[in-house]
Formats: structure tokens, sequence, C-alpha cells
């Protein structure tokens, strides 16, 4: 099953990725409607042509004539807001998400989700250091992975049509994890990265630090810039694998350390040739 | 003590940094003689015209004619140089660097040098992920800091003429540090943030791991393509303050661990936004 632009599409919350996801889709010709909270970004949506139609209402009319329903909402109020409204969806809708962890949510929605609605998650790893609907920009999306993440639970229809979402967005890469893998990986890709560049704003106060920082600094830390609300969440919901992450990292920072330490300058160049070697495969490919 | 059109400018080593300056000056009608090691970066230089003249060999005609001497050097050959070629030096020149370390090298330089030549260090924070004069580009001096690291050995004259060749380089911040305090700030910016992705490149071998990273872990770990025979030197000359702040890094690390093991959300979110908060202040000024 592919998306046509005979299809209703909605919107759950209109946050960064929301809004994003808006922008691509209505300028691409799909009827994209969508439902959030926030009377601003309802009138932001509007005005910027985002939506064909925005509301803060969970409006019967609008979510049961959806064919495909992203949520883009933080993962408890995703759950909360399927037990609440599942009885307004179309029969055979499709759902799906953005929500940065997995394990702890796939299957309580497939779980409580009605019989004749499919729930196919996905991860968009795309994103911007400022979060809000006013920041939405469909670019983000070009050069970046998107991982779907089913379960036995999904249907190969459902599958093809959320792969078939990413490559409409524009991603570069679209791949299958399930939910325990999706965690494990983003632990470290994603959740590790972020607590490394909080560690690094926290540890130093030396004054006017800021004059003598290079590209390098300012890489490793433009993350550090992060919504406090989502990121806790998102932390606390995956801590085991996160934990076990920061573990392996700093067992290599020690090792780091110790090579330093014995003044073994030929460890030092092997474990920076093996670094240098492995990131090329981290490259964006060219778009 | 400005620069001046009619001094003669020698740049001693052309690799990404000497080629950048090289490039620069030329480019702004300067006075640009190089002498580096390789032919093919002789070649380079002349070919794409970022000086008037290049060398391999060390000619004290070229050499006893510089007004100011750059050293883009490893540490351990600019020592070397200095104490071979110090004789061929016009009484009165002035001498700067790029190296990245300080206290481990401006002390001995000043203390072997001719009474009648000073040299005054400094470093540029500005780089790319590929070295080699092929690689120069002097918009990467563009927003970027220059810091001089002057000695009580130092006139006021040469630490203003340092100081004006960063604001013609391009620099957006000229600051001044001694050594030790250099050395302190850079093993935290810089040495410690070139751990962090050599150590977020060598603690997972998960496959495919390509497919499922966004920006965030890309920009922790651009720099873990790095030049080993450097950094390794670089690392080895400046250990004990490095070791100093991985420990601290990893304190912090720790405390974050912390927090989220006893599940304290208020806790996690109060350093999420003190991070927020002071990563404000290290954007690059606009250019």
């Amino acid at each position: 099953m592919k998306l046509n632009h005979d299809m209703k599409i909605l919107i759950v919350g209109l946050g960064l990725l929301g809004g994003s996801y808006a922008m691509s889709l209505t300028k691409q010709g799909y009827h994209v409607k969508a439902i959030t909270r926030s009377h601003a970004s309802v009138e932001y949506a509007l005005d910027e042509g985002l939506v064909e139609y925005a509301t803060n209402e969970v409006e019967e009319s609008v979510v049961s004539e959806a064919d495909l329903v992203v949520f883009a909402l933080y993962p408890h109020v995703f759950k909360e807001w399927v037990e609440e409204y599942q009885k307004f969806f179309k029969s055979g809708a499709i759902i799906t998400d953005v929500t940065g962890v997995k394990s702890c949510i796939v299957y309580d929605i497939q779980n409580i989700l009605r019989n004749d609605v499919e729930f196919i998650a996905a991860h968009p790893m795309a994103g911007r250091e400022r979060s809000g609907v006013q920041n939405s920009d469909d670019s983000i999306f070009r050069g970046a992975n998107y991982v779907v993440v089913p379960t036995e639970k999904n249907t190969s229809d459902a599958i093809e049509l959320c792969r078939n979402l990413g490559e409409i967005l524009g991603f570069a890469r679209i791949s299958e994890l399930s939910p325990e893998e999706h965690d494990k990986i983003i632990a470290f890709v994603s959740q590790l990265t972020h607590c490394i560049a909080i560690a690094l704003m926290t540890c130093q106060t030396t004054p006017h630090l800021e004059e003598y920082t290079g590209d390098s600094f300012r890489d490793l830390t433009r993350i550090a810039r992060l919504n406090d609300d989502m990121w806790s969440e998102l932390f606390l919901l995956n801590r085991d694998a996160l934990i076990n992450e920061m573990n392996l990292f700093e067992g290599e920072l020690d090792r780091l350390k110790s090579l330093l330490l014995a003044g073994d300058r030929e460890g030092l160049r092997e474990m920076m040739r093996y670094s240098t070697s492995r990131r090329a495969i981290f490259d964006k490919p060219e778009t």
C-alpha cells in the first residue's frame, strides 16, 4: 500500500516534527489536517498554509475521515490520546508516530488499540535545536535516516505504507528495526550524545570560555540546548539501555586515559586511526 | 606595531593552517613566501598562487629577509627548526606560531632564541577535518577565535603585531591567555572533545549503525577523523591537563547517570535547563 493523493492525513501534535511533516506533505499536494493543543500553533499552521485545516479540539469528524494518522506527541500523551479518542478512528485506519523510544510504547499502543486499526511505529531521525511548529522545516529530512519499527502484529501493507511515507518526506535511508534493537541503538546514537553535550556544558564554569572555543566544541554541544521536558521523559523511558551505553562509552574514555597515562603514543595513534577509518561510514549521503 | 604591505612574511610549514594563512594574506596583497618539506605542497602553493615563492630548502636568503615568520609545524619539529636555522633570522624579526599546546613549547623557544628576535605565540582556533595545504580555505577564520599567548618576555609591540595578524586573517574574537591558562582551556574545549569523538567511534561496532544515526551523532563525531600523528603528540604534550578535564567530564556524566538511576526527573530537567541556558553563549558570532 502506498500513500496516494486521495487519502486524508491527520497529524496530531504540531511541534517541530509534526509541523515539518505537514509542510512537506502539503507542499506535495496531500490532504493534511491537524489537531494540536495550542491556539498559537493552530493559527501559525493555518497562516503558513502548512495544513488545510487545524483545530484545538479533538473533532470526531476530523479523526474519523483520516486514513493515516501521524502522532507527534510526547509518549505518555500519545497513550492517553489513543485510550480516550480511538473510538473516533475510521475502521481500517493506519496510525504511525515519531516517538524517540519504542519498547515502552509500541506494545502498549498495539495492545489497547481497536482490532480494525493498525499502529506501525516509526522514528524519523531528524530534528533541530529549536522546537515548536514555528521552526518547521521540511529540509531537515533530506539526507536523514528513517527507521520503521514493526512488531509481529504488523501487516506488510502497513509497513509498506509507513516506508512510503518516509520516502515521500525525502529521507535518504529507510530501515527496519525491532523495538528492542531500536532502543539500544537510539540509546547510543542519540541519547548518549545528548548526555555528553549536557555534561560538557555543566562540567566547566570558566568565565569567557566562549572566547576560546573552536568548531569542535560548538559541534559537540549544539544539542546541549534541549527541551528538558521531552528529553527527561525519553531518557527515563529508556533508562537501562542508556545507562549501559554510558558505561560502554566511559570504558573507552578510560582506555584512552590509560594510554595517555602510560605515554603509549603508538596505542593512541592506533585508536585514532581506527576512529578515523570508522568515521567515514557516517558521512551524510549527498543529496 | 601593525602589519604593513612592505613587510616580508614567511610561512614555515604549508599544511592546512599554513596554507590558509598564506591564502588569506596573499589575497590581501601581503608579500608571502613559504618553506615546506613536501615537493607536492610547494607545487600546489605556487600553482594556486597562495604565495609568491615557495621552496623545500631552508634558503638563507628567504629566511633572512622575513620581518614576520609564522611557524605551522608540529611542536617538536618547530623546536628543532629554530635550533638549527635561527642563525638566518633577520635581527628584529618577529616569529609566531599556530601550535595547539603552549606551556611545553613557548618557554623553550623563547629560551633558545637569539636575543634580537622575538617569539610571540598564538593559537588560531580554526581547522577542518581534512589536513594538508590542498584543503586550505581562508574562510575557516571567519567567526572563529584567535588566542595570543604572551609571556613576560614579550614586548607590547610584538603582542600588538600578533593581534593585528589575527584581525587581518578575519578572526571574530582575539584574546590573550598565559601558556598555562591556554593549555588548561584547550584541554577542555579541544582535546577533551576529540577524546569524546574517538571514544564514540571505538565503543560500538554494531553493523549498519550509519543507517540509524541523526545529525547529533554526526556532529559529535565529525572530529573523530583526525591526524593521529599530530593529535597524539598534542595529547601527550598536554597530558596532565587533559586527564584532569577527562576526570571532570566523567564526573558530570556520572552525576547524570545517578539522576537517571534514581529516576529523579526534576534533577535531570534542572541539569538540562542549565545546559540549555549555558549553551547560548557559545554560538558563533554572526559574520
